[in-house]
């Protein structure tokens, strides 16, 4: 089941921190760019290996890496194939790979998402999904996640500042997304594992510490992937009301904190061995900080 | 500007009809697949000479195109390297080009979809927008729009069954589609072209026309994208709703109704001439229904 393998390989590596492989151009370092050629029509195989080195430093740190597919998209077919390639390569590394696509349609058309990101050409292990349109573009990806052993993760508090413009509108006293959270342990109850929670996760920002602490209580079964650590300005302790009292139920994504960390100490101009060390430095100190966080809070240690 | 030639495209044409390029696997002519290859390889060479048919009968017939990116990505690269391929056709043959990418995400994520489908690789003249996020997922689309004379089409009230089980919810006595209608009247106001409406538009399902009736009277400057029309079950009286007192702000989709025309009549195991006709056809029947739709209800005809 998605679900207990992703816990279990994050009580394995004492690590609930997926690593965000969201190769925006402005950080990527010189280095990797002269090597593999700096031609519009070489970006594929600049992103390609740029996260073949940094996977090769986190693999052994971290359960899971996330693909923000939109910046491969941005360069179309041949960011596609890297996409395509990164998943593979991450796999390879037994690594958990969650495509942070964020699709939402409905029936034939949600299915054929459902298809190609969980089953199909660019199946990864696990995916983001969005809710506005209801359980009809949920259902499809539902019934794969159960055939092939693959999660969702469903958006139902977003980290950004303007999340807050239909996600906190009042509905029956409530914010609209207590609601989405009801729904989603709803879609959730029939893929629970053997910690108590769902392969249907949900997606909740870590910037906003309040509202996670209530949908933490509102969603007991359901596993939160939680985006807006470090660059997005969520610090440890924020992100602490997202686990449960085992120091379970949440894994935090850090993307440009890990993979352009070496941008706030040296800039693009690297090399190669600064650039790695520079990624497995902040994958560590991210683990220490959580980890630290954790211990503090949680009342059952599983780590 | 976007809107303006869309709506003169229309005026042109007499015909408010978007013909959606949906190659579901169910309704391809076997002709077809015979010609261009059984094989899985050649997936995107059969989705491409589909898509040549039928650009080639309806491009006197219609305005415009929509292409359901998931149809295409569930095939992966060589599907999409199709969906490029008919895009770039269809511009050739003067239709307006939609993409129906529904994408939704934050920042620089939002902004390199934007690139992806309105600058860069797979640029379309306008694509569908999903607001779950608000303005931050709205603005890259915005900017980019304002940019290259590009249009957006924010979903509002989605045409599917379960949309109502979060777009229908009540807030502050009015349920949430409508403050999604606000603002996209809000983020439309700097587009206004010479018709009164805004290169932002939004699309609302025609299978509700009480709502639509509603979505009309708040959104005065917003042009509709109206699904659901024929296989999902709306009638031309059902969208009469989204259009005004001149018969303009609202272009209806039909996909499976107009290139699946076929199925209902004969199946797949039809001539390649018998297929061109059938989409001539249903293309034909749809125009002179909402024609005579419009004729009975426009106070003052345009067409």
């Amino acid at each position: 089941m998605f679900i207990d393998q992703l816990i279990k390989k994050i009580i394995e590596k004492r690590n609930p921190t997926v690593v965000g492989l969201d190769p925006q151009e402005y950080l990527i370092p010189q280095c990797i760019i002269k090597k593999y050629g700096e031609e519009i029509e070489s970006i594929g195989e600049v992103l390609w290996q740029l996260n073949k080195v940094i996977i090769d430093q986190i693999a052994p740190l971290v359960p899971a890496v996330k693909l923000q597919i939109a910046f491969y998209e941005r360069w179309g077919i041949e960011g596609l194939k890297a996409y395509q390639k990164t998943i593979q390569y991450a796999k390879e590394k037994e690594l958990i790979v969650i495509g942070d696509i964020k699709r939402g349609d409905i029936s034939s058309t949600a299915q054929a998402y459902a298809i190609a990101h969980l089953e199909g050409p660019f199946a990864c292990d696990g995916v983001t999904v969005n809710p506005f349109m209801g359980s009809d573009s949920i259902r499809p990806f539902l019934d794969l996640c159960k055939r092939h052993e693959k999660g969702s993760f469903i958006l139902t508090k977003t980290s950004n500042p303007s999340s807050k413009e239909f996600q906190n509108l009042v509905v029956e006293e409530k914010p609209l997304y207590l609601h989405i959270a009801y729904k989603v342990e709803e879609w959730g109850k029939s893929l629970i594992g053997d910690y108590g929670y769902s392969s249907i996760g949900a997606v909740v920002g870590a910037t906003h510490p309040k509202e996670a602490r209530e949908l933490r209580k509102a969603m007991p079964h359901t596993f939160f992937l939680v985006p807006g650590y470090g660059a997005q300005g969520a610090r440890a302790e924020d992100i602490l009301s997202c686990f449960d009292e085992r120091g379970l139920g949440a894994i935090v994504n850090s993307s440009r904190g890990i993979i352009g960390a070496h941008l706030k100490e040296k800039g693009r101009d690297i090399s190669l061995e600064y650039f790695k060390n520079s990624v497995r430095n902040a994958t560590e100190k991210m683990q220490k900080d959580l980890l630290k966080g954790l211990e503090r809070n949680a009342k059952y240690k599983v780590y």
